[in-house]
């Protein structure tokens, strides 16, 4: 692992791909602007691909799954025995994300990063075991700097698997019951912003549960109250090792020069670390919907965020970012194969 | 054609695979809910396809077209010729939903139900010249009657004819220089509210072309202020033929229960119609998206409508339709093929 890695430089973007994708979308037989948003993220790819007619056919998904110690506290409506069951699932082809990735042609790549009761080695995922889960950060930080670290070198190095296997589109999903809890505490962190903010029901907390969730966060955040304010410290004080993952992967598909679609809650949760840490990482994320956890909203208007889709998902395993897919594609055929007004004889507006 | 056909009855929903998908959903292994709006349309579909688990391999997509005599009051920002340019675009491959039928496998009807300037045997359009065009509203009745019903009648036949072909699902789009105008004039004759409500830029007018497109809906929802409150009398004097073909088309679907995905402001208008002549359709019609048309909201409140996409679409063809339909299968997908929490040994809450 390269010292500070995170730190180096994004790909920049191709200017020139970037332009004549936006002449070529004002030629075709279209009014201009009436395809909206899809116009923007084909441009966007065009940018990011260096191809005035980028594509997506090969798309990369990887789960990364860990456990939380902080579910000691009573802050989920899933017994944390659910996380190792679920890397069962994805695998066996019976998840949501993995009746997604077959249906999107995706490669979907599964990595535990420690789940409380260790997993025998399971034929499909790939154990990179950090530990037990996390501590549980209502007590003491959830990781050690060492386990940080390795919890971002292993997001990092499946965006490298990534990029090898030729993917023009990075998606990361998680699974660790609790992680609305890491990732709510996290944000609140970063942003300095009220609990209620962010706070949410998760998988299905009641008012109750919520209320209860919202006072463990506070708790633990007066308890870390003088921790370092950089964006690593904290990240690793109330973050899950797949949380951490996540931010390795975006940061290292962005030096890389692939594209991020970023799912759900945590996962932009885990964005916004990454755009703290080299802000230059912000260019290559797209995201793929805008959850039901409310606090889904505040990053996204902090991270000044156009989520493609909006149907009140809140599911995680990636499966947000999957949903979007074909849409991102289809913007991808449209701008590439729709005829100019010139090949069509079509008349522009005012002639 | 016989007897006042759109009143006959629409197929009733299959209320044991309703309920039985609705079970089926409570057991997938996810959060209950937590696929949103999803589970929602996956479910409405089984009701309406007879079957636990529904699928949408057969999408029909009958693109209507035809021109507005109301252009003649300055009401649009394209020239009329621009309809039947779009007709060669259709069927040449280069237009949108030319691309998005193509990548989705689905089938493409186009049907020419009159161009102001009389098209050429088009090879792949079906002619059923109604007219050359509607006459300008703003002066007299858009349609006789005769011209309406035969207008109803080829949206009818082009149901039956993806009836035939096997579709499970319906989409109709339209093509039509000045059809933002039509369709706003007749909302507001329907709705009774202010013309302010449903008028909005169409294709791309300014400001200043709003406000006279509103003054021009004004002083025709003035002049035929004596019209039958009856939709079909509202439908035939401000309607174009498109839009009279597509209610006809969608009555049909329901009729012979073939689910509709409706597309933007002016196919929610022909919807309304739909629901207003024979409300039981209501329950056939899916929503693709919210367009960028103001008054599209105003008609989706109305019919409670809760559309699957916001892309600040505003092209018309049916095009968002299409886009929101491998959101359709994908939900079809995880319906069908998630592992329930018995297949995959995983908890459930609270166990």
């Amino acid at each position: 692992m390269s010292h500070s890695w995170w730190l180096e430089d994004c790909r920049p973007i191709d200017r020139d791909a970037h332009q004549q994708a936006l002449a070529r979308q004002q030629q075709l037989t279209k009014p201009a602007g009436s395809l909206g948003q899809l116009e923007t993220v084909a441009v966007q790819l065009a940018g990011l691909q260096g191809r005035v007619k980028p594509n997506l056919d090969q798309v990369w998904i990887a789960i990364f799954a860990a456990d939380h110690g902080v579910v000691a506290e009573g802050i989920s409506a899933y017994p944390q025995a659910v996380t190792g069951q679920m890397l069962h699932n994805f695998v066996n082809g019976g998840a949501a994300i993995s009746v997604l990735a077959r249906q999107l042609n995706a490669q979907l790549e599964v990595i535990d990063l420690g789940t409380a009761t260790p997993l025998d080695d399971l034929p499909g995922v790939r154990h990179v075991r950090i530990g037990a889960g996390t501590a549980n950060f209502a007590q003491t930080p959830a990781m050690t700097p060492a386990q940080g670290l390795q919890a971002l070198q292993a997001g990092r190095e499946s965006a490298l698997r990534a990029v090898a296997a030729g993917s023009q589109l990075f998606i990361g999903g998680e699974m660790g019951i609790g992680n609305t809890t890491a990732a709510s505490a996290l944000a609140c962190a970063l942003l300095g912003c009220p609990v209620t903010d962010l706070v949410g029901p998760g998988t299905g907390l009641d008012a109750a549960g919520v209320s209860h969730k919202a006072q463990v966060i506070e708790g633990a955040l007066h308890k870390h109250a003088a921790l370092p304010g950089d964006p690593l410290s904290r990240l690793f004080c109330f973050g899950g090792f797949e949380i951490a993952a996540l931010v390795g992967a975006y940061l290292a598909c962005a030096q890389a020069g692939v594209a991020v679609l970023v799912d759900g809650f945590i996962c932009s949760v885990a964005a916004l670390v990454a755009v703290r840490l080299n802000p230059e990482c912000r260019q290559w994320l797209l995201f793929g919907h805008r959850g039901a956890e409310p606090g889904h909203w505040h990053i996204l208007q902090t991270l000044q965020a156009q989520p493609l889709l909006d149907l009140g998902l809140r599911l995680g395993e990636g499966s947000g970012a999957a949903l979007a897919v074909p849409l991102l594609r289809l913007a991808c055929d449209l701008h590439g194969q729709m005829a100019t007004f010139a090949e069509a004889a079509v008349a522009d507006r005012g002639q």
